[in-house]
């Protein structure tokens, strides 16, 4: 497996603030191939690395760390560089393909089944963190097996913000491997049927506490179109997904989410609960973006200001 | 059947503004027997009417209109009174029973199965508005038949604004009615299930646009805990429920949300895009106390000034 000698491509003016922190990303990149009631589409890109990258790349300068197959096409390659996100953390396994998943949606896009996943690159993931990496400051850990957040926090030198996320796979088979990765993290991503999954609790509310008292000082309970809660130092809140009426393809929603939040969080510089709180609410438009397509199609079209602009929407929409 | 001669007790001072128009409420007058997993209650006071107008209480000066059976004590009676509530248009059925329901809610509180349900009184509820109520200028016609509905329109004299509840029994069994209550309300509230059932499209979005076109300029979609979605004449949006970690009982949820969204309008006088949104903030959190204990238990409890202290929270809380 050899490191990609791809850099950053630093000719990309990207409206970022000067003084913006880089964001970390590890995650899965991956072929998707989606079938929905309506439509479907063929080996495009996917993985929650690549969401997450590519979400927050509207903020902040990121760094993306994975693994891909030697069928990478080097329009893949461009087009994460052209947006600005650093890969020089991500691996080449030469004689492997690329991690590639089938999946199909209900009719109301509510659920999907995977018809087809094969691992092949992935399969044998070890992360790797760039040396000139390891003292980013913020870090999203997008849903990998525990056990390789974990090899990734070993490897982190003083970082300031670092968010997981998980899925009930994780939870069935690792748990022990997940309750170490809480342990070691400040927030966790998670989905509200996961949650209730992880802590055996019926209440969501009483099930982000008790994820809080595993560890986090941050949960973040996603609950798709009917948007996420929080749970901080200072008590529970709940914000509304953006309204979105033509739904195409709601792959990759959770991690465009976080990669939104962390990406302004790194692009502001800050921890705070507040500030959080409005990094979700990013988060949750980026989201709404991205289901408005397939796989990055929408995020391809849009910029800041696009997001701007359904965030001034969003704003009047709570104003009670 | 003979008219109640109780009239409204003036004694009792609540904090309603001094202009505050009035709103008249139709709709059931019920015992409820309640089991939850942790806990249970026989014959409490319950029915879309009473908890409907004891939501609006909050905001307005209420007139009730149902029917109760020889069986109604006086301690409900004077319950309401004290809230100010006029119950002129309450008829007591001297031969029969009050309307009586038998439920039982699932572990997680978010689905209920009816075991026992008697009409009694409630079958041949014909209503009549005192002729002193007619020209009440808003009015919530909390959940009843449509022919109800449709009986209680017609003698309705130059209403400012009118919103109906209806439910999935009617949607089946009476779609012709409900399609004639649609032609002549200003606004619907309905949940997400039914929404989808009238209409028969998956996306809520598509769905509540299409009830617009019914007839109704405004329609509330309901989500229970996951909030309420909202379409007027300038766009849709939506607003998140107050997150209630202890919810002992959900009955009741949707009509005092109700009630108290058209309580607080009728007490504003306004029936404005804008007022009605800050309205349904309102109804919600109305809606978060009812559900912190069984019946009426908890609205019982408070007063305007714990729902304004809740409203600081909430707005808060969506403050991004």
């Amino acid at each position: 497996m050899a490191v990609a000698s791809l850099s950053r491509n630093s000719n990309i003016a990207l409206p970022i603030h000067p003084i913006a922190m880089s964001l970390l990303v590890v995650g899965s990149i991956a072929f998707d191939s989606i079938q929905t009631p309506k439509d479907q589409r063929e080996r495009v890109m996917g993985g929650s690395g690549t969401y997450g990258s590519i979400a927050a790349s509207f903020f902040a300068p990121v760094r993306l760390v994975g693994v891909v197959g030697n069928d990478w096409p080097k329009a893949n390659w461009d087009f994460l560089l052209n947006r600005g996100i650093d890969l020089t953390g991500v691996a080449v396994a030469e004689h492997a393909k690329t991690f590639y998943w089938l999946g199909r949606y209900t009719p109301d896009l509510c659920d999907r089944e995977t018809l087809e996943i094969e691992l092949n690159a992935f399969q044998h993931f070890d992360p790797v963190i760039p040396h000139a990496f390891r003292d980013t400051p913020y870090v999203f850990l997008a849903n990998t097996p525990p056990a390789i957040q974990l090899r990734v926090i070993d490897q982190l030198k003083n970082p300031q913000m670092v968010f997981a996320d998980t899925v009930d796979l994780w939870i069935e088979t690792m748990r022990p491997e997940l309750l170490s990765v809480l342990r070691r993290i400040d927030g966790l991503l998670i989905n509200d049927v996961e949650a209730r999954q992880l802590t055996e609790l019926d209440n969501v509310i009483a099930a982000g506490k008790a994820i809080q008292r595993l560890g986090p000082t941050f949960v973040i309970i996603k609950r798709g179109e009917h948007g996420a809660m929080f749970f901080g130092p200072d008590g529970v809140g709940v914000l509304p997904s953006y309204p979105v009426e033509n739904i195409v393809d709601p792959t990759g929603a959770g991690d465009s989410f976080a990669g939104g939040m962390m990406g302004y969080l790194a692009g502001l510089g800050s921890t705070s609960p507040t500030d959080l709180k409005t990094a979700m609410a990013y988060g949750a438009l980026v989201a709404s973006f991205a289901v408005e397509n397939f796989s990055i199609e929408r995020l391809e079209q849009i910029d800041r200001a696009a997001i701007e602009k359904r965030m001034a929407s969003y704003r009047a929409m709570l104003q009670v």
